[in-house]
């Protein structure tokens, strides 16, 4: 594999513009400082190529090295900080017991992290409620596990960061639409305090998706789940 | 961290026999030659020692080494490699690439792949039928992807064959419940090969839970999926 400069060229990355997983990547590009070709998506009409790189999930993001596709974000972040190792900062600790633990805490934001906090922007009532208490619970877990650290890999923004980041400009917007708040500096100081250390850390504060755009596409996914339109 | 053989008597691992998340641990510590302590779990009356080690999931399989607790095969499996790096047979591939293409599987197998055989098998008729052909659509890609190799990681067994490992003694006991066929030679050739160069691979074939208890098991799980008793 060509590690040189020159070979970033043969970067490309097919995106979509509100998609937090493709954030992830670019902020992972960003953090190891790799130029790359950015391809939008359609996410309506999928370009062919798309269809090509990622028949299994013809999902974005899809990192292209060299020719070669690779699809699924946290696998996308693995691939960059192992592909160019010895550039810009690690994303993944270098000893074997801390990595596993950032990778378990990956698979936790997945598995029981996200899951309550999307039932709770896109659902009301008494079904809100009680994802909101289900998503407090899972925060919690984080907030102990932060435990006033400037960002989960320490003082540099690492794996978990990464991937927990989307929810720094997120949560505010779900906040804002539901009336509801969720993450407060009373019940969760070092997490509250997180979110302000990443959106303003150099690889993230100028790289955000559009916030008045994308706070009319979740008012309207909100809608549309509300009306029963989508499940 | 200390690689030596000595530092392996500092390895503890808590499972349950019927799991077949314990046991992909398991072969992956055979691999490396690791010697561990093992320590069987009621699950019906989770140890203390269990839910202070894990007391996000509170599940097995967890790996203990020298004191500290790691949660998820996949995860366990990644330490393992990455720990005794120089031991044994790699598990991941070097190649960052190949390494990403590991990764990638092991998320097919969680996301795409188990759902629709465990649908298969807990559920009967139009249910069963349609799970059955949703199952078969996923493994006709990895038949794509195996295509006629022994492994999927080549000449020995690793990081996808470990995870797709359990499939191999589960599938056919399935079938024989059901009544219905999964894996045949003339659909599915690589797979069904697979099947039998991992059941007789020198890591896995003395390390099988007792099929006939294993039997009765599964058909009492299906038996409670069919009464409603279990969703």
């Amino acid at each position: 594999m060509n590690h040189q400069q020159e070979g970033d060229k043969q970067v490309k990355l097919f995106g979509f513009w509100p998609s937090p997983y493709v954030l992830k990547v670019i902020w992972a590009l960003r953090i190891k400082g790799v130029e790359y070709d950015y391809i939008e998506e359609d996410l309506s009409n999928k370009s062919d190529q798309l269809l090509e790189y990622n028949p299994v999930h013809k999902k974005v993001p899809v990192l292209v090295y060299q020719g070669k596709p690779i699809a699924e974000s946290e696998v996308i972040i693995q691939f960059i900080d192992e592909a160019w190792k010895d550039r810009g900062d690690p994303i993944l600790p270098e000893d074997p017991y801390e990595r596993a633990m950032a990778r378990f805490w990956i698979r936790f934001l997945q598995d029981k992290l996200s899951p309550p906090i999307w039932k709770w922007f896109t659902t009301q009532g008494q079904q809100q409620e009680d994802a909101h208490g289900a998503a407090i619970d899972q925060l919690l877990v984080l907030e102990k596990e932060l435990d006033g650290k400037r960002f989960f890999a320490g003082e540099k923004i690492g794996f978990v960061d990464l991937s927990l980041g989307p929810l720094s400009y997120v949560i505010p917007i779900y906040e804002e639409i539901t009336g509801v708040k969720m993450i407060t500096e009373e019940k969760l100081p070092s997490l509250s305090a997180w979110m302000g250390n990443f959106l303003s850390s150099p690889v993230v504060k100028d790289h955000l998706p559009p916030l008045d755009k994308l706070r009319l596409r979740l008012q309207a996914i909100r809608e549309a789940f509300l009306n029963g339109k989508v499940k």
